[in-house]
This record gives C-alpha cells, structure tokens and sequence, in this order.
C-alpha cells in the first residue's frame, strides 16, 4: 500500500503475455492505447446525473468557462431522488436567520453534525461545506428558487437554519436549476445509462460508455452504446443505493423489499458500483438512514414527512399502549429512528408511535389538509376521543399532555431534554392532528472517498483518479453515522459547485 | 441492477471499438480470448493468504481430492496476522463443555453473536459457522494443535466455550496446519504477492498474476511477475485492513497511525481492494473493532491482552479517578472499548482504567510472569498501596472491592450483570495484580459479501462471481457491528473448509 506499482507492474507485465490476454486483466495495471476508443461525442465536462449536484456541477462549468457540458440521465425524467426530496436546505448566517435573530457560524453547524456523525465524520468535508453553504443557497435563489420566508430547527440543529422551498419539495430546487441549464446550454441526455468508464493508459478517466434509450421499467436500452469524452472532467453525481434492495440488505439484513423508502425507484447506486470496480475507497457504506418521520399508512415519502418535519417542534410522540413520550422529537434521526423502531406489540409486530399536535398549528403547513384528505392523519375534538380511538390510557396521556404544556410554559424539557426554542407559546391544545410514525429508508451515508476537491481518490494510492470527480450522496464520509436533515441539500449543491470549479481552474 | 447485461454490452460494445479499446474498459463488460494468457503455474486449487483460512483451505482440499495445491503468501513468512492472535477458539457442543458439565448448541452460540452484531449480521453465515465449529476444532486437535485443558467465557458469550491454544496463540494451531499442509504436498510460496486477478472471456476467474521475490520492508519485487492458474478454485484468505492507516482512517478518522494496532504487519488489504475492483460487494467496512484488553504499556498485541482476556471474568476494572467500576467486564468488545475510550482527564487526554485481579488467580495465567517482568503490570501487597501508586481514592475503591466480593458470593453482579459464573469463590484478596487499559485496533468485520458456499458474490448481480471464493477476516457481513472474542478462528477455518468442498465438490 506504500505506492502505487503501476509503472512497474506494466512493464514486467507486457513482457508476459500478448496484446489479446491484457485485456483480460482487472485492476490498476489495465492498460491499453488511448487511440482505440472511437468517440461518439466530446464535452469538455460530463455529468452523470440530474439531481441538485449534477445541476448545480453543470451551471457552475458552464459559469466558469466550459464550453462545453453534458448532463446523461438513466431516468425518462431530469432531477433524479432530489426533485421528489423535502427541499429543506441547512445553512449558518443566512438573511433570514438575520432577520429571526438567530446567532450561528459555519463551525456551530459543523459541530452539530459531527455529533450526528458520532465521532467518523470527514470533519473537513464538513468544514468544507458548511463554509460554502451560503453561496450555494445564493446560487439556488439565483436561478429563482423559491423558499418560505421562515427558518425551522430540525432534528440534531443546535439553531434554526434551515430554509425550506415554498413547495416543500426538492424540485423547487431542481427545476429551476434545470430551466438555468438549459438558457447556458448544457446538453441533457435522458434515458442514458451509464455502462463503464473509459481509462487512458496513463489510468486518466477519460469518458464513459453508455447505454441510450434506456428504458428503466423494463431494464432494455433501444438505441447504440456510445462513448462519450469528456476532455477536462467526469463529475458522478449518480446518489444513493436506497432502491437497491441487494445492496442495502448486504449492509443491513432487515432492510428488506417490505421496508419502504421514501427514494425514486431509480437510486440503485451503480454509478457507485462502477467507481468501486475503477478502484475507488467505499467509505461508510453500512451506514443507512432511516427518516423517522414517515408515515406508515402511506407509501414513499409522501405527505406526512414533510407535515411531521415541520411539527416535531411543536408536537409530542407518544407511546400508543403508555400514552407517554418515549424521544426527544427534534434528536437526530439515527437516534429518533432506533427509538420509534422500539414501538412494537407483545408479538413484536409494529405498533407505530403517534405524533400529536395541536389542530391550529399542525394546519400551518400546506400538507396539513391532504394528510387529512388522504386519511393519513386524523383530526380529534378532544384528547377523550383521540385516547378512545387509539385505545391509549387516558389519564396517563392526560398527565403527559399536562407535563409537556408545563415544559412549553418553563421553556425547558425535563423530560428529554428537546430545545423548546420553536415550541416557544406552543401549548397542545384541542382539536389535535394526529399521524403514525414509522422510519424508511432515507439516506446512504457511505459511497466514494473523495478529498475538498471532489476528487474520486485511489484506494491503493490514496492519491485522486485523475479525470474522476463525485459530489452528493454517491459519496461517503461526510455525515457519518446519522446525517442531519436538511444538509444533504447544501452538500449536494456545493460539492458539485466545488467540482467544477476544479476542473475548470486546472483549465 | 435487475440482471447482468454482460452478454449484450459487450456485443454492442465490439461494434463500437477495435481490440486495442477493448482493453481502455473496466467493469463487467472486460472481456478476452482466454487463449492469451501464458500461464507460468497450473494448480487444481490456489489459495492467496497462509492464516487459519488458507491452511485450512489447502487441507481440506487435499483431503478431498485435488491433485495441485498452492498457497501464495506475500510476507517471508507463513502464518500472516492469525499466528500472532490470542489461539482462541469457540464452539459449541465439544468435549471440554461435557468435561465442564457446560450446556451449550450452535443455536445459543449464534443468538450471543447476533446480539453483539446489533441486528445487521448475517445470520446464514453465523449458523453455518456455529453448525461447523466443532467439526473445525477436530481439524486442529487432527493435526496435533494443543489446547488448556480448561474453557474461558469471554465476553459477550453467555457460557464457557471457548478453547486456547497451550502457547496462548495463534501459531499454536498454524503451526501444526502448516505441517499438515506440507505433509500432503501443499506448494507453499512465500514474498509473492497478488498483483490482480486474471479473468476468462465469460467473466470466470481463472488465475491471478503475481510478483515473486517480494520484499515486504522495502516494497519491491526482485523476481518475474508470474501467471498462476486455478483450474479449479481461486480463494482469497488474505486477512483484515487493521495495519492500513489510510483504509482504516477512511472509516474511522480517529484511527490515526498513533493508535496501536494488535495486527501483523502484512494485515494491509490489497486482496480485499483487489476484490472490490473485480465487482464484490463491500460489507460493513466502516465497522473496524477495537480489543478492549490491550494495554496501553506495550505494543501490538503483546502479553497483557491475552493475560485481560483470561483474568476479566474475576477481575474488575476500575476508573482511576474514581476508584469504581464502569463496566461488566465481559460485556462484548465494541461495549468495553466504548466504555475504556470514555476514561480521559479533565483535558480530555486518555486516562487509562485498571484492572485489578487478585494475585493468586492472575498467576495462574502462563503470561502472569512476563507481564511483571517486562513492566507492564504490577504487583501490590495491599489495597493501600495500590490505590497510594496510581493516586486512587482509598475509601471508594475499597467499598468497590467489598461489594464486588458480596456479587462473588452472591453469583450476581448487581452494578453491570456480569456473568459471575467463572467468578465463582474468586474474592478480589491481595497481593493484587494490576494492569492498565486501553484498546487497539484490532479486528475488521467488514470486507467481501459471500454465500454459505464461501463463493464471493458479484455487485450487479447477485450470483457468485465463477471460480472466486473467499474466507476469514477478508469477508464482510458475519460479525455485523461488534465481532466476539473467539468467534474468528472457528470462521476462519470452517469457511475455509467449506470453500474447498465446494470445490471440489463440483469436480
């Protein structure tokens, strides 16, 4: 592992054996001409996916001086997992965090998730980030991405920083960011998946090959494989492996095909897969998030999670056969998640949590009224008759509902300490919302190494794979154990920002 | 990710390029007359790594018929990191339990170690395993392997089942393999490491190259590279990563090259990375295992660990500052390394806990001798003394040791539930031994997916990757978050022996 033995392992292997068994070997020591391979199309920078970092990765080449950018998509549709997201976005010192009077910096955020990370984060990709999160919330409101004009604290968020898109949604991000591609004139592929990666003889990735009018449902590709150069930089922003069911059960045995997740069908991670056969480092990869505030009673992430991720402040989560709180309801997921995971019946089957709110605060949010529409979540005149429905002990929920307002009043939780911050004047009070809580698979913390400059590094070098570049959830080690909700967003949109930025300042 | 479109991409794929572009490809599509290939060696069965695993492996191949068996070994000498571990060996169900009047099964060994892995183990695998460990055992003891005549209960296990070799070490069963091994005509070669895998035209791997005459201190190779071939099998037992800095801080960033590793030198992963660049799935890698009875006072895993692991179950262990216990001392390791880690001054720098045994007991340990000797532990007439050396508050620690003496008694630990079962009419009396603690890396339970047949299995697709097998520390996904003590050997040689049948198996 000391260093690399390419040149020499090259050259006594040359000696050993014809041009035709070459080919049949793997591994670093592949080598071969560059002039072989017959290009079908040339970029100066390929992307390979369409979510918040391919978009933002595109935009940021193009702003800097790429003549040239192409966006290839294995989807009929461009966005990818993010345009179906909860389109939160965490960032310190923001206008609005001016404006609510909210003190935080770059290094609060950072510690607040180096805690979720317990203790194997990639502490300065964090730094990295957070650092640039602002600008990459100036570039999002840039091309006319729209928020409300109000921050929330999420779940392991010391302050509120966290922005939110007016739709609730990722594609308020996406779309914009789209639209702004194409006025700068990057070219979107759909329908293109990739195959493998094309190397130089020096071990440079030079372009991919890929596979055209794919169709995804029936896994068939209509059209000719191409190879597509790219001649200053490949940029993977292929994301997470949630959707394949192989994959995340190999990591975690009770993830299995009956667990929701709450990701589009097309994150299966074999862009990640393809940069692990190239030599990539897997960072993380047992590390899978589930969200805890989904809802069990409907499928993906629909529209409890975002209702929930908004309430969790205001709201308590309660025990159905005690009545009582058994979490704080703004702790980081992993340990939301394992502690909602722990409501089950005598025979160990599920027996989802329930969050409460009060009626008036829980209509706030523009889910409010299709959870009740769809019957995902339940409106009660009196705790008497949300108990009697759920067949939870009265008096012990009565004595719990009492303790809690006691908390808003104090403006401390005795009981779990939760940050009453947001809950400020909050009291539970009738008509009450009512949801069922039950985590699905989020998130993939782990994927590729990669160093501050979004470089694919080596794993038996260490160094960068030149040409190879990956930003957002196909890469590992920046959260950790647990990430925090809301800093995938400003992950994805810096580091793509930050890849291109490097392959074009080396010109 | 539904099925492997091997066939069609490299149909397509050789419309598109000439041979000499063929070669630029990585990933599944490679592809090669099998003809090129000048092989230098040919054997039935070659097995890359000399530890438990590969020993084992060439044995039970000979025993089953093949003609031709090598093993490939990188370092100077046989053995790799497995002759240097503790010689530990658990199983269910032997002679020394019926001696010990022990009840015990394969199911109860499975239900500990599923409880350590926190859910996401591989339960298949633990059961094939623990179905096998006695069958393992006989293989040692056949081959003249010498054990005390006596059962441990390490931690985490919920009896006493576990054997050691008389020389309280691995190379007390690797030794007698080795022998075995050349008895039967096994072809040991040793400084030649594996330079990639040599795969055939329908993916099957048919050999490896290597380089001969390497020198592992310098790095370099004086020989030919050379092409060996497994008509048969090809198996992969080349161990953990502990002694890769950069793989191992890629998971854990706090496992710098200061921290110390028990491991062999050559324990550096490149059979793993050459694996995952063939397409194996990565398994848990980001779950690295810290040996909770490492000292602090001596390198690797020198005389203290193997003394701890003996004396734990009637010892206790103590924080210096306050003189009490802060943990069962036989809980499974990744709770004990936890908890030890936790132990620092009002700096945060580490303060090391102490394990106090009394003198009586801890001498009857073959190592009690030189861990006095070379100064890694001491011995003290009285309590007094003691607590006066390491500036111990007397009255607490001396309340701490009356009440241990109470649960000694009583058979029952009411502070941490311990099992007091090896405890039994041991008082904590003076003279005392004691010893300093803190953990070193140790153990990685991540590395390559693999079926019950020990055929490595391919990322895309699922299946077997054809002619590859892999067994011992280099496979991912049996230990799942914390492996327990004793549990590696009986994987290393029943996966082993199961890679081998179903070789040879197949004919």
């Amino acid at each position: 592992m000391k260093r690399s033995s390419y040149d020499r392992g090259r050259r006594s292997f040359l000696k050993g054996v014809g041009a035709a068994g070459l080919a049949a070997m793997a591994g670093p020591t592949l080598a071969a001409s560059d002039e072989g391979v017959e290009w079908d199309q040339t970029y100066d920078v390929v992307i390979v996916g369409s979510g918040f970092s391919g978009l933002a990765a595109a935009i940021e080449a193009k702003r800097n001086g790429a003549n040239s950018v192409a966006i290839i998509e294995k989807m009929p549709v461009f966005g990818g997992n993010s345009a179906i997201n909860g389109g939160l976005y965490a960032a310190p010192q923001t206008p609005l965090q001016k404006e609510e009077g909210v003190t935080d910096s770059p290094d609060t955020m950072v510690s607040d998730q180096l805690k979720a990370g317990r203790g194997i984060a990639d502490e300065a990709l964090l730094r990295h980030v957070a650092a640039h999160a602002r600008e990459g919330l100036e570039l999002c409101l840039d091309v006319g991405a729209k928020f409300h004009p109000y921050l929330q604290q999420l779940g392991g968020h010391s302050v509120p920083r966290t922005y939110q898109t007016t739709v609730s949604c990722g594609a308020g991000i996406t779309q914009p960011l789209y639209k702004e591609c194409k006025k700068l004139g990057v070219i979107l592929v759909n329908r293109a998946k990739l195959k493998h990666f094309i190397r130089a003889s020096n071990g440079q990735v030079e372009g991919i090959a890929i596979e055209t009018r794919y169709y995804y449902d029936r896994d068939v590709a209509e059209g000719p494989q191409k190879q597509i150069r790219a001649t200053k930089g490949l940029i993977m922003a292929t994301g997470g492996f949630s959707q394949n069911v192989r994959l995340r059960m190999a990591q975690d045995p009770t993830l299995t095909a009956d667990v929701g997740s709450t990701n589009a069908a097309g994150a299966t991670g074999e862009g990640l897969l393809q940069m692990l056969k190239l030599g990539a480092i897997p960072v993380h990869m047992a590390h899978i998030q589930s969200g805890p505030w989904a809802s069990p009673d409907e499928g993906g992430f629909g529209y409890v999670s975002n209702y929930s991720i908004f309430n969790f402040p205001h709201s308590i989560a309660i025990e159905r056969k005690s009545g009582k709180r058994f979490m704080n309801e703004i702790a980081d997921r992993k340990t939301r998640a394992d502690a909602e995971l722990a409501n089950r019946d005598d025979q160990g089957n599920p027996d989802p949590a329930l969050m409460i709110t009060s009626y008036k605060h829980a209509a706030k949010h523009p889910n409010a009224k299709k959870v009740l529409k769809y019957g995902v979540g339940w409106k009660f005149d009196s705790l008497e008759e949300l108990a009697k429905n759920y067949q939870i002990p009265f008096k012990a929920l009565k004595a719990q509902v009492d303790e809690y307002n006691g908390y808003v009043e104090n403006g401390k939780d005795e009981q779990f300490g939760k940050s009453m911050t947001k809950a400020k004047g909050k009291y539970l009070e009738p008509p009450f919302m009512v949801v069922r809580l039950w985590p699905k698979v989020h998130y993939c913390q782990g994927g590729v190494m990669i160093n501050q400059d979004a470089q694919v590094l080596d794993s038996e070098t260490g160094e960068p794979i030149m040409g190879l570049y990956a930003a957002g959830e196909v890469t590992g080690g920046v959260h950790g154990v647990s990430r925090l909700g809301s800093c995938s967003i400003p992950e994805c949109i810096v580091m793509g920002m930050t890849a291109s930025r490097h392959i074009m300042a080396k010109g």
